[in-house]
């Protein structure tokens, strides 16, 4: 069968994963409509394109927090790629390196941050942060990745407790024994992951600043009251997340909650978003709202489950040539052409 | 089978209970636009949750006329509950005074008022009335139920004929021969209910008064101009509730009611919902919308087919830690917390 | 099977009326759309009940232009009864003077007018007329009319030629050799209604109300403009009325265009609805936007079609039955207690 | 089977067509999002028919640039004709004639110019143009069809590069060895048509004038903007066109953009629309929104693939009989009396 587009890589992860390991990158909270909606929102976006523009060559760059990348995608922090595939992070590590795009590297890693440098050398990764209630494991992270050379911590802000995933919860999920959470493993076991700290508040921005030199993301941000907070407290990017709709169910749709944010930071810090990118023109529609670069979760696992590496790889050029074309068919050169101009809400 | 969600014990009720009964139960008038509407309309909200709170601790006990329940969800009056458990309200009454909640027993209850009390001494029961043409019947009634310890006295407004079910008209539904009324036997036979009275105005609100001490809530308002009259006849709760979509079809959802219900009372008694609640995050939505409490109805009789008391007490149970974390990752740490911010209606 | 609401009577006559007269009842132009947008529309609407009004007696009748009918649902011009049951005509008639109220009896019936008279003498009916190339025949029709104690003139706008129904195409309909359109038989053949008269204007109102001391009503109308011409053109009533969706496809549903109409209109003539009703609360949706009466046309075959004379009854006191209760359960103890302030348009 | 309507050739054609060659026709970009608006967005407009205009004598021919064609419905141009009907666009084009109507003729035709025009001497026709890298083909292409007399060249402005039509990557589509893209053989191979210039701008315009000539059609238009630089730039007429979504999905259905162009081009040069066209009705719908003409792409497709000339005559003879009805059930007897005012975007 011939790897097309997206979905296909869907499919094949689906047909060939074990049901417990698609079920759980699959799942959504409670009845799966913010998953869901993440997807159905970026089709309710119409595109206005012009014509007539010479696109003869077209410069797909950009840069996020100074560096550049090949083309405005990376790769969104998610758990357990052993799961998807033997070589897990590392993997990923190499694909995304390969692309020369940014990889975020997730604290729920099947291997080590160590493991995930050593494979793939001088690519851009950033850690994403976990904080738990032994705030002295956390800091430990921190200053292992910022060694490692991380170029940025992400920090996630949207799992004070785990949300209800109602197929995990059935199948009694849990990693296979002869998998760890490596960087933690002296510190908790997965399926206890209550050592998170629910308690962490704004201020703890000003912990982890005092930490590291590495610039801040703050992820999961959906409101422009949080997102003010954000820029006050000092972060140098957002990425507008709701965790692939795993955390609170219902909330908005990301797509929707990025223009609403945009509006609130106006430009003083870089704006990222992921969830429910399935194509090139969902990256042209996310530039157009005011991202400066998107990250793809499950998409970037199915390509895992393909072919490792070389699945992923695949997943991001087809990305890489929908979102060139797209952004050609609009009638834009490069990235810095594109603006609001070319979308608008659909009615319907 | 693992019970994981609410809809995990209606597939469970609808398989294992007598036909006539789930038709009886899940039954809505006419087209059943409404009692369907009930549940899509929550899926209409969407919540702009804020992040970076502290949740460690949570606190989802309020009160309710004054007195403190252990989360906001009570359960609704409905009739027959021997229907879906031997022991019917009996066990409604026991799992509600577990659970630490309100429980409104049916004046159509298949226990009398007095077993209801004795099985569950102590817990909190509010009464709900339907006036009959004989006066001195509902007055009686009243008086019992005070002199038991009810603590409030739910007038439902919305049945002066009962709405067009047609699966009961199909399956010529009727109490089987060993269940009774029992409030009621020497009064009339349930399956010629005509003996209600129509002609019921508000001005009965002021003859409700003058038989007890109870306060009184009303159950059916759908409406600002109703929740108006409700407020100067001097009740002190009104539940907003379209009777689970089984009286008159194409009203409004009653989430969708409660808005224009709580602008209209502006604070002055106490407004409750029911219908359509099937989450937590159903639960917290409500209450963003300004209702104090919500109340459970086919879920509670879902509840007891499972496996009566304890059946109900799951129910209860899984809408408690759904509540609790929803508010956790919508970030507030209490129920005084919540409030209108935490909600928007989709445009879709 | 029972019989409980008019969905019964449409399945019994899809399955046993023989296939081409079935889809002749049924068909819509080209895609069906506003065929079934009459009933969709409906379902848009909501109520706004209010509560605790006495409606322990409910009264339902009410007049058109000047006659007592016994609720507010008369019958439909359609044509070709007999392709539903055998008497045809006749056993509308008799239905529709048992139920005491009006029959709309087509210039297409299978009986002839004096046929239609002698079934139910003294019945309340009103004439449609087709005006065809002949203008003398179409004036001996009036006349005939009037003779035999009809008590209106409904003129048919919206046929200037016949609408593309497909299945009628495809099915090549045609009136079995054993039907005749009786009044018209000297005059033409049904399957070449080409004699119908695409010229008229509203002049020819004029010189209908020359020929007739019948009050005339001008059915088809769906915009405010020609609202507003049939007001000035002298007519006594409009029927908002798109021919149940078998002439220009995409036009409005009946129950939005009667706003407009009733609207423009202003109290200046009576204005009825056809179209999509299939329950008694349609018709108190259609009241409460300010219609006088509703008209039913494929109901009443479907009626026809299950037992005669004795199957339209039984339709016609379902919708009497439906109509009542909902009236009730709104709050209204009769037709003048209804208006606007029951309904509001939903926003999906 | 009878021919009743346009998706009875649809049917037709999918049943018989090879499935490279269905697919290939049917192909849109990415998910089909615009392909399948483009149909959709036609549903969501109501008309308002008017009644009692004098319809017995209707006209619906109308002038595209001065010429008169027999009603308002072109043929669009689409390639590879032979992969519906061995003679191909020879058919194509003695049908267009046959009906009096015009025909645009693609650069992708598999007949050449010559043969298109011998095959139909007379007969109304524009040719289509995509421009070359190799600026002298696409010259001398033009000269060639100014000099056979097609009466205007169509500037084909949206395919810089060609979508991504899943479909077709899948099943590899190639044309099969027997056919030619006769006009360009000498310089291309259809299976890498990257010799197509996406350099090409608005300054091409005035190279093309400098060319011949003939009036200037640009086809793919969907913005205001656009509209006002194609004015400006002096074209005779403009295509509101997605290329049937077969270029950028998720922009504008053609009917929904056709109202902005319209709005700007303020009746400076003529507008045209295709993409959607299904029935009668929908001709109606465009004219009535500014389009003064509408073409058909695949719908004419069906019809070779049916019965070649004489499948595509069936065609828009039923489109041109549908039309004739249409506009005479909404009150307009000539196309001179269509406009605005006989539709509303319905708000769902």
């Amino acid at each position: 069968m011939a790897m097309v587009c997206l979905s296909d890589f869907e499919a094949y992860a689906k047909k060939y994963l074990p049901k417990i390991a698609w079920d759980y990158f699959a799942a959504g909270a409670d009845d799966c409509t913010t998953r869901d909606e993440n997807i159905l929102a970026y089709k309710r976006i119409r595109f206005r394109p012009r014509m007539l523009r010479d696109v003869s060559v077209t410069d797909i760059r950009t840069k996020i927090l100074g560096t550049e990348i090949s083309f405005p995608v990376g790769i969104a922090p998610t758990g357990f790629h052993q799961l998807a595939w033997p070589d897990g992070e590392k993997s990923t590590a190499r694909a995304a390196r390969a692309m020369n795009t940014c990889y975020i590297a997730s604290t729920y890693s099947t291997c080590t941050l160590e493991e995930i440098s050593s494979a793939a050398p001088g690519g851009l990764r950033w850690f994403q942060l976990y904080i738990h209630r032994n705030r002295a494991a956390s800091q430990q992270l921190v200053q292992r990745a910022e060694a490692l050379g991380f170029q940025g911590l992400v920090l996630t802000a949207d799992l004070p407790y785990t949300g209800k995933r109602r197929d995990d919860v059935r199948n009694g999920f849990c990693l296979p024994p002869h998998m760890k959470v490596k960087n933690l493993e002296w510190a908790f076991e997965v399926c206890k992951i209550s050592l998170l700290d629910p308690s962490i508040t704004w201020n703890d921005i000003y912990w982890l600043q005092s930490l590291t030199h590495l610039p801040i993301i703050i992820k999961g941000i959906l409101t422009r009251e949080d997102a003010e907070l954000a820029v006050r407290h000092g972060v140098q990017g957002i990425i507008v997340s709701n965790h692939g709709g795993r955390q609170l169910d219902e909330g908005p749709a990301t797509i929707d909650a990025l223009v609403e944010v945009v509006e609130a930071v106006r430009g003083r810090v870089e704006v990222y978003v992921d969830g429910g990118i399935r194509k090139g023109s969902d990256v042209l529609k996310a530039l157009a709202l005011g991202a400066k670069c998107v990250f793809i979760g499950r998409p970037a696992l199915w390509g895992l489950a393909y072919k490792g590496e070389e699945g992923l790889q695949d997943v991001l050029r087809i990305l890489q040539d929908e979102f060139r074309l797209s952004m050609a068919l609009a009638g834009c050169a490069s990235v810095s052409e594109i603006g609001q101009h070319l979308v608008q809400f659909s009615k319907l």
